[in-house]
């Protein structure tokens, strides 16, 4: 592999300047902007002190701009990554392996690690098996979870856990505790945000506004709600009045350091660090081809592993927690103008000032306002049309979505989304070991074969054609064993089984065992056994092994020759064509519908 | 289901008696004559008293009678079987949860359980996931293990272990210290079993027998070594000059009991237990397979989990171990003209006299000689020719048998057979997330389409023809994107890509959205996407979606009739046909031969 290909930097940055670097100018700080209250935010999501989401928001932007292949994903804290954090800390805190700040550390360089290795390996195929159902189950389970969790803070009251089980009953033990002042800046901030994001840039340009100063200000909310919430906190003391304040943060950046975590912190993390690094990877990666097609631009999946990790890594050393490519921020980054990865690195320049001159100002923040920001972004993450559209497609994929969501609200996020992994492969093995094959008859005037049960065509008493139509594996081959016997109880007057290979792109060890079974047991009836349409690879394979020898029959090209022949062969007693009947079916209309 | 179904002895104990009654009995007498030595070497195998397997082939072969449906199925305690209980119940033992016996019948009840609640809930298609190299593998390494850990009783010298790095370095530090009397009893035995079973019946026919009569003397072979040992053992009074002598055996019947294990045993043993179920039912199945087609029957898989699972629960009611079909027991009995499972309860009758009077006799007998019936029984599991045959034919499936066996001779039995199976699944789902798929063109002078790459056909620059040989589901359905995008990249003059599925059996949730983000992509690019030859049941699926409102492009009822009106639409300025030249490939010779 090529250096351009492991450090796509080298792609863009040689003659880096001018228009392209004041359109990523632009788009950094308006990504800058945005980003700032989402990391505080998420830190407090992951259970972390505040400014370990400013933290997270700057080095791995920079190695993401070195190593990663999309020109405008845009890296941080995300939502389903940061309630995922939180649950893995959660129980190595509570046993003592260690604080929160180490174990999330040490989540980020051991996620990274994996993601870093698995692109060496070039492993990135394994991500899809997370399907699409699974991964949208799962989402939107995260969203409700994330945002019921959250309204605690919008009361004001106490409690805490991390599936509805736990988060409910506690908030509706808090309910007559609700501070007022507290439900008072989080009602007030939710509005604000939500009319800002519904109506702000519209009314913005009604009034006058130039579009993209609309924009910028309609994206600023979140920041215009802090400054507000800071000044009210202050003039009005809340705090004093039972307010949860963020407190004092830290200023200035943290040193580079190496944490070498115990065994035992990374045994115990590791399942976790699994789990994040596959979710982290197959949002990043769909965010990142969604914005990538639409400039006709292409990402590399096994480098963006590597991008991903190298910004992980990034994380764990400066001092943050588990990082991945966020939706929102990267499609305002790309509707903002960013042309390079370069904004990526303009943006961490942002956060670092922030975490160098603003962290002293945000001592006074309410919590609520915070909590008020989260719950706004993750509800977009629902999606209860997509579950809708998945049942109406396929019962067995919503039944994996339907498990996902589930057992994440009421079990844990990664015993959900486990849950559904195993159980989409379960279905898909439990599938594949029912191969499907069908009976097979010619279509009048044509060389075309089809279903006897769905079409009209002409088949022949002595000559069965069985269309196989998936590769043979040992998890099926004992399926057509049973398959063929069956139908050649059925035929008194059958004389050649042709298989119709078309779809058989593999047949491994146990299923020639059971064709030479096939062969054996016909021969030993006075039937022949024919293959037709076998794919050149298999052909090659088959012709290693003893079985074109043993076979009873022959190898035809097509479907229709095998026919062909074989009715030449049986001569003058051969039975006429017989029609299969399927009036009711409406084949006709049928066909031309491609059925 | 019917009873005659749920109780398969209903079909053939109606009109019992005469002819089939008298061939009943001849097999049961050489069967009994087979199984005493067998039973008592197997239970020492096992780790467990003699007597045990005498028990185990008593009340098993009478509830298989009733329950089971093969025929001739014979079944007992077997070597591989036998090995792994030894395995399973040792790490029991040893932290002292339970004697070995009391882990034995668990065992026995908790397999019997596991393979009756498989066959109500009709779970016989698990057992496919064992592939056939992956077992015939695990076989072969059982052989050797066996083998090998019988030699120290050959020897007469102490060690034991269950893995060849425990069982060789005990064997070699207990050489000098190999008894002579031992090792010519041992010797002296295996020598002679090997030349009966290799010459005996051959040889007393040609000294003038009838067959019948030399049959039944050669598969006395073991009975006679065993009497003559014992005479021996009593006249040189071998027990004072150190030969291990199998001891006084209690006389008489166990009582029939149902010990309830305690919950902490059963989830100890349940592991193993599942293994042995899988393992057993595999075995046996095929033994059963392969004897019924010889006459034309048919035995019902998941009925024979229901008599396989009363075999080994009978096993623990009546003080034996985990049993299964064998296979060397079963062709004896088909041999000997048994003609019902009758012959298995007059087997069972026999077992049980010789555990009421035999016995004691018994007590004298070296425990040499029944090492020297298992060595001689296992090697003929062990086969190398086999493994031969799948390097030759599929590497792949060679990696998983040679997984199976390096792992079952260096770790042990359990997880040498369950790295077999997850790899050969793991390899299974890595393949099937690349889905074949080939561009075609059309034969000429026929309505055929075949593969660019391998045949001499017509192609149209305007008109892409992909064939998609798998279902395309959630692990594959990225890759086809990725395909179709680099194909499209290449074709300046594209007007058409044609999705032929002939092989696509199913088209998931995950698929679909690949396929409209596909023909999106396509749509922004100028080309028309259209399907041909998709089968009745996913297009029946397709019409519950959006995705046909949405396609750019037709669905076609063959790629034939596909680009012929995609032709005749572009007009007079379409392309001519290109033809693709493979003469090197003597392709006519090629297509002849199915390639």
């Amino acid at each position: 592999m090529h250096l351009i290909h492991r450090l796509p930097m080298l792609q863009w940055a040689r003659g880096y300047g001018g228009a392209v670097l004041s359109a990523d100018l632009l788009a950094a700080v308006i990504v800058t902007i945005m980003l700032i209250p989402q990391s505080l935010a998420y830190a407090m999501l992951a259970n972390l002190p505040p400014e370990v989401g400013l933290y997270a928001s700057i080095l791995p932007l920079v190695a993401y701009a070195v190593f990663g292949t999309s020109r405008v994903l845009a890296v941080g804290p995300v939502a389903v990554v940061s309630l995922m954090t939180a649950s893995a800390i959660g129980p190595v805190v509570q046993a003592g392996l260690a604080d929160a700040l180490t174990a999330a550390v040490a989540l980020a360089l051991l996620s990274g690690a994996m993601l870093v290795a698995a692109g060496i390996f070039r492993l990135g195929f394994l991500a899809n098996f997370l399907s699409h159902p699974v991964m949208s189950g799962f989402i939107t389970a995260s969203g409700i979870l994330i945002a019921a969790g959250q309204i605690r803070h919008l009361l004001g009251v106490g409690g805490g856990g991390s599936t509805l089980p736990e988060i409910l009953p506690a908030l509706f033990a808090g309910l007559p505790r609700t501070n007022p002042w507290t439900l008072a800046i989080g009602a007030g901030s939710l509005a604000f945000l939500y009319a800002a994001r519904r109506w702000g840039r519209h009314g913005l340009v009604r009034a006058g506004l130039p579009g993209w100063l609309a924009d910028m200000l309609a994206r600023a909310a979140p920041i215009l709600a802090i400054a507000a919430a800071i000044a009210l906190a202050k003039a009005l003391d809340l705090g004093g009045r039972g307010v949860a304040l963020v407190g004092a943060i830290p200023q200035g950046l943290p040193g580079l350091s190496l944490p070498i975590p115990s065994l035992e912190l990374l045994a115990a993390l590791a399942p976790a660090a699994l789990l994040i690094s596959v979710v982290g990877f197959v949002e990043s990666v769909s965010v990142g081809q969604t914005l990538a097609a639409r400039r006709r631009e292409r990402i590399a999946p096994d480098q963006e592993l590597i991008g991903l990790g190298a910004a992980n890594i990034a994380a764990g050393l400066g001092g943050g927690y588990p990082v991945t490519g966020g939706f929102a921020r990267s499609v305002v980054n790309y509707d903002a103008g960013a042309q390079t990865p370069a904004a990526g690195v303009f943006t961490a320049i942002g956060i670092a000032l922030a975490a160098l001159f603003l962290t002293p100002l945000l001592a006074d923040l309410p919590q609520a306002v915070l909590a008020a920001t989260i719950i706004l972004a993750v509800l977009s993450l629902v999606d209860f049309r997509a579950i809708r559209r998945v049942l109406d497609y396929s019962p067995r994929d919503f039944l994996a979505m339907a498990a996902t969501i589930l057992v994440t609200l009421l079990v844990g996020v990664e015993p959900g989304i486990s849950a559904g992994v195993l159980l989409s492969l379960v279905m898909q093995l439990y599938r594949s070991s029912r191969p499907h094959s069908a009976v097979v008859g010619q279509v009048p005037g044509t060389e075309h074969f089809r279903n006897v049960d769905r079409h009209r065509v002409l088949v022949w008493p002595e000559i069965l054609s069985l269309r196989v139509d998936e590769s043979l594996y040992f998890a099926n081959s004992r399926f057509l064993e049973d398959r063929i016997a069956a139908l050649v109880a059925d035929r008194p007057r059958l004389r050649h089984v042709v298989l119709m290979c078309p779809a058989v792109n593999d047949i491994d060890a146990s299923a020639l065992e059971s064709l030479e079974e096939i062969n054996r047991r016909l021969a030993e009836g006075g039937i022949r056994l024919h293959l037709s349409e076998v794919k050149g690879p298999v052909m090659d394979r088959l012709r290693r092994s003893d079985f074109l020898r043993h076979l009873s029959g022959q190898v035809f090209l097509s479907q229709h020759e095998a026919v062909c022949r074989l009715r030449r062969d049986l001569g003058p007693d051969a039975s006429p064509a017989q029609e299969t009947g399927l009036a009711c079916y409406g084949d006709a209309a049928r066909l031309l519908r491609g059925g």
